[in-house]
């Protein structure tokens, strides 16, 4: 079919680039103007899908559309996350069409309807997920069908093996390289740079790669940023392991299993385990990082994520078995996720911690020394540094002789240099309203008063707790310590504190 | 838990409402600053589902989060479904806090995990989805779903009771209220307006409230628009069927299964076809708006919606099944869906085709009539009208003998006065590349060309077809006109044009 009219250009009208400074996740967003040519051209509408193209790069995003002022004529208005990937700068000149059609989502389709999905077709959708093709309908509905009719083993090591493959690899000169992973958080439970010192003094490589808080008052990486540099390049990294056998970086320079994080934000949206996703995202983090053996902690509790015995012990064994799929020998330990581990919740307080532990001071939290100490010596079980059953004594004894303190030290020497974690300015007490024993402590709004205190940002904030579940307590006695660097932010926790008076309860 | 510092005021503190103009369908959107203090009070971030509360009104909405001068300090932007919704000014002061708990959710997650919901989970997500409490995740989910494990007869009848409850529900005085609905879209399928004349001309009452064009190139409200005033008050509508026994009005001023608006833009971004949605979706409507007696057509071909005879045959009985336990009489058409009905497609390009078949003309597209004939016969036979397989003739003599027109001119008049559809500024043919026979037409693409010119905001925009499916064609010969009211509308439909070779498809 031709034309008989003369043909206008056939490239696409061009927009002006212009940075809107909206923070929307990783979802990529563009606000165009209802009269904008560019979308009558091209049919665009508002939750359209659009293809952002300038300077050889492409993002797609969602299109809104927008009267007033709020976007100038020939401008196309972007978010930060559209804005960074698309790397333009103000007035430079993009594309914007419709988004290309989805080939993978037919596997996505097919997968509702009850078929096993291969390699070939997981991978597909992996790829266009990383990609940021997918929008939260797509993920959502791969992520229930997934859940619907979970994935077998076989899917799981394929979707494993895809999650690799789009990302980042490491490795490493040498056969064994320990990691470990605690599935599901819990406040202050930053086993991690102990762990990495008991085991690297011991003579084996841990590598440790850490993320930052996304949703919780404090990550590994936030809390070792209060004791040492953690925004190492990948050399830097090399450079520390292979002079002290462990580092405790942040994963931010490194894109290990990238899409991991994409479906991890709408499982947490949609408060749905899918046991197969689950195993996919864990164990496929850790062999990009080019790990040979890692533990896993896994604490159970009525708050944690996962709640019984039974649970963690099926769980447990699929991970061993899909891990094997992939030359990783893993080790589940399950431990107690009924209330915090230590006493400090956020980055700083939960540094002091660490240091009490490492420095053997008479004040240490002993459950986050024991803690660390089951898993670091399973560690060096798996990894060959202790007999079977030797691991645990082997590693309390690191911790007492000092070589896991010095270890440490020398770690964050060659990180960058160690420096001495913040105080903050204000501490506040809450006290018991009445006599009585502490019969359960909430998790998930311990982290939440923590934050109010301005964790993780202000890397001083947080909560310190007084008592542990059983303890019995005298009316007005602390419960817990609020810290935080202003007055409004503590003014902010004291308010949640007053409105939730079941964050700890008391039994009389 | 009590707290040992000055309480600050309980009431959280308001943000000044301030309209952004941006268009984001039925998703509400606030956007506040990054630094913004009811943000850190809250422990609000990207991307939260936030409830903004003003005078008595509530709206969950998504919350993005801005830099710069996009939202200026103390101000919430708020998106216009968000404003409509909150029915706020500039300046009113909101309050935004943490969306509350979805309950319904958990019904949700039982129905990912396999198990049946019974009427009282599916109303509480119904209520919900309505109340806009449901994210695209949360809605993907429970479409997925009711997809992987299909809704079950029960299921389907309690899901589309609990769509109806949540709506507006009409009511008329007589035992027989006929109505139709066409399955799956086909550009020009614009049968209602003479079907509702034919009907109404023989003594039924059929009271119809037609759809506004989401993503196609004209509704059937917008093309009757063209003909005469669409949008009533449920008074005038009661005023016009008492008076002429039909009428063909928009929808939009009484809300009938709200819950289904929702639930098919999701689907539509999935492109997954749930046989049950289907059935809940069409039946809701007709059963809130009171009908008795219902005609479905269901248009079979490659590019349709329903692909098989016998697909639609299996959908046709479990209509039928759904229908009578809510007392309503359906009966399924199957029809050609392999190609556009009748010659236009836009609002006034269709409403030509509509007047041409009721007034007989002799230049009249014959399929428009046909289908329109036999729809109708079906209604006429059903609503008692006619004796089994007489309806058809019936229909054929109603438009024939000029009953059908005037009674269409009657309810033009009743509904506020006839009008004459708009023509044009221009129009330009696209012509065949080559001689040979018309073996394939897009009817996807051609509701594209008819959009890009314009259709349906300008009125008169569209495409008129030249051929039809067997047309033999020598080259150069016209195969569709293009109408735009602007010469940059009609360039952009004639690039896209030239772009897509395959939109009509010549063998030779």
């Amino acid at each position: 079919m031709t034309g008989t009219a003369d043909q206008t250009a056939n490239a696409p009208p061009t927009l002006r680039a212009r940075r809107l400074g909206l923070h929307s996740q990783h979802q990529a967003i563009a606000v165009m103007r209802t009269d904008c040519h560019v979308c009558r051209a091209e049919g665009l509408s508002s939750r359209s899908q659009v293809l952002l193209s300038a300077g050889g790069r492409q993002v797609l995003a969602m299109l809104y559309q927008a009267d007033g002022d709020l976007v100038a004529p020939g401008e196309a208005a972007l978010s930060e996350s559209a804005w960074e990937r698309l790397g333009v700068a103000e007035g430079t000149p993009i594309k914007v069409s419709h988004a290309p059609s989805l080939d993978s989502l037919a596997n996505v389709r097919r997968r509702i309807y009850g078929h096993r999905l291969d390699a070939a077709a997981l991978q597909a959708v992996v790829e266009d997920v990383t990609a940021g093709r997918y929008t939260d309908v797509h993920l959502a509905a791969f992520l229930t069908a997934s859940a619907a009719l979970p994935l077998d083993e076989q899917e799981t090591v394929d979707l494993t093996a895809a999650m690799v493959d789009v990302g980042d690899r490491l490795a490493w000169n040498v056969p064994v390289v320990v990691d470990k992973h605690c599935i599901g958080g819990l406040p202050g439970n930053r086993t991690t740079p102990i762990v990495v010192a008991i085991v690297a003094a011991n003579g084996l490589v841990m590598p440790k790669t850490s993320s930052r808080a996304i949703t919780s008052p404090a990550g590994t990486a936030d809390t070792m940023e209060t004791l040492a540099p953690v925004d190492l390049d990948l050399a830097t990294i090399q450079r520390v392991v292979d002079q002290e056998g462990g580092c405790i970086a942040w994963g931010g320079a490194v894109h290990l299993s990238p899409a991991d994080d994409i479906f991890v934000r709408v499982e947490r949206e949609l408060d749905v385990d899918t046991e197969g996703q689950l195993i996919a995202s864990v164990l496929s983090k850790k062999i990009a990082a080019g790990s040979s053996h890692v533990v896993l902690d896994i604490p159970v509790g009525p708050t944690a994520k996962v709640r019984t015995e039974e649970a963690a012990r099926r769980l447990g064994d699929r991970l061993v078995a899909v891990a094997a799929h992939f030359g990783l020998a893993a080790t589940c330990i399950r431990t107690d996720g009924s209330q915090p581990v230590g006493r400090g919740i956020g980055p700083a307080l939960e540094a002091h911690d660490i240091l009490a532990v490492l420095q053997n001071r008479p004040d240490m939290p002993a459950d986050l020394r024991n803690r660390a100490a089951v898993l670091a010596g399973a560690a060096l079980e798996i990894g060959g540094a202790a007999e079977a059953g030797a691991g645990h004594a082997l590693a309390l004894a690191t911790l007492a002789d000092g070589r896991a303190w010095t270890k440490f030290q020398r770690i964050c020497q060659a990180q960058g240099g160690m420096r001495e974690p913040p105080r903050a300015l204000h501490v506040r007490p809450l006290t018991a309203g009445r006599a009585g024993r502490i019969v359960q402590i909430n998790n998930r709004k311990i982290s939440q008063l923590a934050k109010l205190a301005g964790a993780p940002e202000a890397k001083a904030a947080g909560v310190t707790m007084d008592v542990m579940l059983g303890d019995e307590v005298a009316s007005g006695q602390p419960l817990l310590r609020l810290h935080a660097d202003t007055v409004g932010e503590l003014a902010y926790a004291m308010e949640y504190a007053s409105r939730n008076p079941d964050i700890i309860e008391i039994a009389t």
